[in-house]
């Protein structure tokens, strides 16, 4: 069980990341795993809010903890699943409602909005730069990260019904779409903390 | 420790919420788990938010994970405490100031607003039409289930106090009021997931 | 590993918090825990917004489970960076641009801002009257209690980074800047709850 090719290039990206974890650490913390199998730790996170500051923590945290050996599983609903609906997707639906709703909120990870200061876009760009200035790696990149290193993005089925979207829709490379209760499931496992984002 | 008929009614209304698990899987849970007592999960929900958006997953999570054989606990605090005054209630409180704050923010189950693209209620008048035209259940009705299942909604003292709330505002059913230490002794019991929405 | 003076001291305060705690109850619980090692709880919060109305949770909280004997951790990042910058700093940052952020959002536990009825501070102000009227304790005398009974708060080196804050720009007693991982590892920790707030 170690570390993919894939994960070792990524790695060095995601120090800004996780950077107060040496790489060395990182790359022997699944050996020490393998010995017990309930030592095995896991993340769960509720992606519910579509907005570029709260997407943040979600990649972050959860890339992090795939660079640390958790199994990790990201439950994308409500307005968090718009961001994994196709970039250049504009607008998206059956009904002329759907279509109109996808219109007022532009899905797609690289058109995010701050939950608040938006200021007709200028919050973002400043954060966008600032962010970039400093390092810290930005949602789209984040998101190819967290991809590559196995994060499982479960997008909720109820969602897509509402929004009317289809597998064709949303990026490549989720899971099969759930419910509820396979996210109850994965949250109550052993050693397994989850957060609502 | 079957489930009682009122649940087994409610069930097929809930197969949209927990859509993922099979009716035969869910009856047959608990007689699994009586033998070890700790392998009972339980979920906590701090439902702090009082918007639509957000008052979906709490009551979302909750049915299913009740549906699922689940302890499920709702800590009902600040804006999430007043979508559960009666419905009929317009203005609420003792002093004046508590009373235009109730008037700013209309409680009950039924007077919901969107977390954003409110458009001074078109938003919710929406995504409501949505949801009903792709069966997702709605609020009240949602509530309505999760009481009858069993889930256990404890209203917070301080924010009572606070809003100038008393016993007979509230909707029936409701557990003791209760505050932060009693929350965290639920949240740290053994198999237990806990979520801030 | 009996209450210090100063927690004692500030019990009677925290009652509002914890009220239906009684305060032998406290007293003894730490008695019991030291027989078995993994029976101590322990509380993480990931404290992500900087508004009055989330930060009264994570302080509640927090002070709730320390009094209870939880070890508790609060990882304070993005907007929940700001109250921890010292009170009177005004303008913060190297870059005009940081420093233009923290001018449109002003840093400091004395200076939150709702998430919803802003009304130009009138929201704030009905709120901030309403719970003093109702004992229920403010966030600069919490956040005071919070670090005199051990709450640790540790500041994202990520977000000190983009918002170009240093040190001396936080208040005194927080921990050691950290990242992603180190978080993880707390919430992952047995008996542990953990928040995004």
């Amino acid at each position: 069980m170690t570390a993919p090719t894939v994960e070792r290039e990524l790695l060095p990206f995601l120090e800004a990341a996780v950077s107060e974890t040496p790489v060395e650490e990182i790359e022997t913390f699944p050996a020490v795993n393998t010995s017990a199998e309930q030592a095995v730790k896991r993340l769960v996170i509720i992606n519910w809010s579509g907005e570029l500051d709260r997407m943040w923590p979600t990649l972050i945290m959860s890339t992090a903890a795939a660079a640390s050996g958790y199994r990790t599983s990201v439950f994308i609903t409500f307005w968090g699943l718009l961001p994994f609906v196709k970039d250049q997707k504009r607008i998206v639906g059956e009904t002329w409602m759907q279509r109109m709703l996808s219109l007022m909120q532009r899905p797609g990870i690289s058109h995010l909005k701050l939950s608040k200061m938006n200021f007709a876009g200028m919050g973002p760009w400043m954060i966008g730069k600032l962010s970039k200035q400093y390092n810290v790696a930005q949602p789209p990149e984040l998101l190819e990260a967290a991809q590559a290193m196995g994060v499982e993005f479960i997008p909720c089925q109820m969602t897509m019904e509402m929004f009317g979207l289809k597998r064709e829709d949303m990026i490549d490379g989720l899971g099969e779409p759930a419910g509820a209760a396979t996210v109850l499931e994965l949250m109550t496992e052993p050693n397994t903390a989850s957060l609502f984002i």
